[in-house]
């Protein structure tokens, strides 16, 4: 099992995994950005592997420079590597560890809320390739994940914004409660201290979760809520050149997501009528989309990794907050009419 | 545990497989020769991967072809991999079975005796990068392995000998009895059909050990015994344009650790020349080095991914056959006394 640290006193808690484990060599993979605002901070005098910043260089490029680089540095299987960034770093820098020499160990460090909440934890690892995300990868576990809501103080608004919205989607996954607990905390507005414990009750419902099903055969695909209409906003984006954040993106699917788990599994109306209403006050925005692009975005569903043959989609929907439902086939229709809906709901 | 199938109906054993795991889609990866030889004679009517054949082309350019081929074929997450053909193949299309999609499963079926009896088996897959072989991989096993002899009836004698290396390794680390009964046996005469009984108990030797300790923690180590000599000569020879078969490096690593382990552990000298003798009437050769290599030999020996720091170099040890002492330290004038042995008794 991972061991997961909720503190604020970050360097102190690396210091003292670094201690624990004893490793022969300790090796920091860092973004440019993270490396200029947020190492100099911790003050760590470990070796550093430092890539570009950004999805567009989750590449096999930037993957086999941290594998170049680690041979450089000496590191052999007895060494730790510590990812230290967003999601981008803790996903590549996660999988250069599984895969050199075979498997060392490593630690994460997200310096984002989205990656707290959703990349750090869980175990999986990856780039992406030939334009789809997290195609080669690995399920590796880090050893240690140290969550820190200090990290997040320098963030844009957009970043909280994004990191937000996984946090929704375990509310919406473990109970009614807490997803009103959610909708009713305005994260733009807070003071990072007053985060974490709220952090920490999100990353838990996470982990009880991957804990039943590593492997993702069956309760895990739950997390994915929001993520196969949410995958396919983002990957359409990228396409077109105006990327968006990734937590926007499943904001985005989890409303379509809603929507159909309303036509489908009876999931009461007027939360959609909430949920969209929550979307539009806090800032969310709109995804660029017209009908012309419907066929496009389903196209993009259809490649989405838990679907079980190319012909057909499968979705996480609910029969309520609180109440998730793996597995669920979904015709190509339902997704133009919720895409419909969709549109209508945040006046697009 | 990895299900292995002894068998000389080899169409009907991958067929049975194949009904038992009812993928989605099934995907061969082989090599260019393997295509032209072997599969002809299988008569299997799934989709092909083939990449180009040789040590050279086990590297992040063929991984990426592979990955990209399994996109366009439209490979899911249930789909299922057959890897036919040699350590090559095996290692490489298990890696990339491994990371595609975070891992589908797939099947071996080595069509060298080498494959046989070490890479199909085991679960450790991966490619060279930066000259360093299997830098980069992971530990996966295959959902099932198909060895038959039959399928080595073409091999020239070399590939034989070099395969039949790694059954007296395997032999070595068992017992006297079955080192015995390898040393008396000669592989380059004998018909296939004889072998498999043969290789069926050497693979049992590997399994053992593998099953007892899968990550290599400890005892698995010893499945190096010969190894790290064994690289060394290999990636020197690769180095200097004159690549010789793994087995063969492994047969002469073996011989260096014998008298490493005489000097240091009390092997018998009677064995030395016992084991020296039947390289030379078996035609294994020599390899080419000087005295003045003995630098540049440690120097790769010292790269070995189951060293624990950069400063010292492990060997995996016998005190007698049958009787393996694994994480052996030894320093570097040592390796050089025993090179010097090693020339004499090869006649180099």
């Amino acid at each position: 099992m991972q061991k997961i640290l909720y503190t604020n006193n970050v360097s102190d808690a690396i210091k003292g995994l670094v201690d624990e484990i004893n490793p022969i060599s300790v090796h920091i993979i860092t973004d440019e950005n993270v490396e200029r605002e947020v190492l100099p901070k911790l003050a760590l005098s470990y070796q550093r592997i430092v890539v570009k910043p950004g999805d567009e260089h989750k590449n096999i490029e930037s993957l086999s420079y941290i594998w170049g680089s680690l041979i450089e540095q000496g590191a052999t299987r007895h060494s730790l590597i510590i990812n230290i960034g967003g999601g981008v770093i803790t996903d590549m820098g996660g999988f250069a560890a599984a895969s050199y020499k075979r498997g060392v160990r490593f630690i994460n460090v997200p310096t984002t809320l989205l990656s707290a909440v959703d990349a750090a934890v869980g175990g999986k690892t990856g780039i992406n390739f030939e334009g789809f995300k997290n195609e080669i990868g690995a399920f590796a576990p880090a050893d240690a994940v140290v969550i820190s809501t200090i990290l997040f103080e320098t963030l844009p608004r957009e970043e909280l914004l994004s990191g937000y919205a996984e946090m929704i989607k375990h509310g919406l996954l473990s109970s009614a409660q807490e997803y009103n607990e959610l909708l009713n905390f305005s994260i733009v507005d807070a003071d990072m201290a007053s985060l974490l414990p709220l952090l920490e009750k999100s990353v838990k419902v996470k982990e009880r979760i991957v804990e039943e099903d590593p492997k993702e055969h069956g309760i895990r695909r739950a997390l994915n809520l929001g993520h196969t209409a949410g995958h396919a906003f983002e990957e359409f984006a990228l396409e077109h050149g105006k990327p968006i954040p990734h937590g926007y993106a499943v904001a985005y699917g989890m409303l379509v997501e809603m929507i159909i788990s309303h036509s489908l599994e009876a999931y009461p109306s007027e939360e959609l009528y909430r949920y969209a209403g929550y979307l539009k006050d806090n800032g969310y925005g709109t995804p660029d989309f017209s009908c012309k692009d419907y066929d496009a975005l389903v196209e993009y569903m259809r490649h989405d990794k838990k679907n079980i043959t190319r012909d057909s989609i499968n979705f996480t929907l609910l029969s309520a907050p609180g109440h998730p439902l793996i597995d669920r086939t979904v015709g190509e229709e339902e997704i133009h009419a919720a895409l419909d809906i969709f549109r209508d709901l945040l006046g697009i």
